[in-house]
């Protein structure tokens, strides 16, 4: 594995559009333990960075008090090991700020990469996307969807479709395992350990 | 992949014996997630069953009620996606009690294995203990401490040493994280996936 490789990778927790129970479009909630437990892979995974995505002015508020607390605040105190993972996290309205904030920041454009539970006709499986992640400069952003997964206007529009994490007949993962394994299919070092 | 892999290993979540910040030896308290995202893990992998492993009477009842409440409660109704992942997850008051009913179920000795964040001398990577869960018939019981891990004492005691996730200078994921990851590198299917 190259060093710095995943640097180029971009995590995002997308809260809207994403669908619900009945397959209605809606914004859901933050979960503390979403920010928590995907930033700590994340800085495990040598990402770049993490975006928490939400159109929400009260969740917008609620993510940067709880980025804060353990960045700057009381918490960096306490357990540094959270300051470390909780820095690489950011607040973006839209699926698009969060892509212009990479792009400008890197002055490339961003591709992204949408995550399902179930297939879609584009999908591209991990052996392929470790090669593509491997041979290009551009950076990535990987789309997560909270509540029943990303819009099918969201996969559609992403430059690349990941394959589902595929389970023995049960795809009912949560995000923050699934956010997991993909890293560690994408990133973790396969040589040394299996 | 054989069909049925999985169903030989059984995971154990340990909130007694491990070590607090301060190395102290304690009883950590239950945290819902950890049952929801653990028992689907091990539902999407087709693992044989999912110990919650706490001495404190208090926590015992309390993961007994969340079991219930998902299992035959309401929320069998509501998600009927957790009534199958929660239908896997046991209580027991030791590792020894869990390890017994292993045991007795399967008329066979079941084989402990211990995991770390931090490297231990008879440490077995994840290429070696697919290979032993393919070939043997025993059962084995993957032990997750909670808090800042398992004791050495349950460490040194186990038949084997899974290796640590390996991070870039950043050894801090959570359980949740390190079970779904573990259980993806010895159960996920490879060959069409990566």
């Amino acid at each position: 594995m190259n060093v710095g490789m995943g640097s180029n990778l971009y995590l995002g927790l997308v809260h809207h559009p994403i669908y619900d129970k009945r397959k209605e479009v809606v914004a859901s909630a933050i979960t503390n333990f979403d920010i928590h437990d995907i930033a700590r892979c994340a800085k495990t995974f040598g990402i770049g960075g993490f975006f928490i995505i939400t159109p929400l002015e009260s969740q917008v508020l609620l993510a940067d008090r709880i980025i804060r607390h353990w960045v700057e605040g009381v918490g960096s105190v306490y357990n540094p090991t959270r300051k470390e993972s909780l820095s690489l996290v950011r607040v973006s309205r839209t699926i698009d700020e969060a892509a212009r904030e990479i792009s400008d920041l890197l002055q490339t454009k961003v591709k992204r990469v949408a995550t399902a539970a179930s297939p879609h006709p584009r999908n591209i499986d991990f052996e392929f996307f470790r090669k593509v992640l491997k041979d290009s400069d551009s950076p990535f952003l990987i789309l997560f969807g909270t509540g029943w997964g990303l819009t099918q206007e969201v996969k559609d529009g992403s430059d690349y479709v990941l394959a589902p994490i595929e389970g023995k007949g049960y795809n009912h993962l949560s995000v923050r395992s699934a956010v997991a394994i993909i890293l560690d299919r994408l990133l973790g070092d396969r040589n040394s350990r299996y």
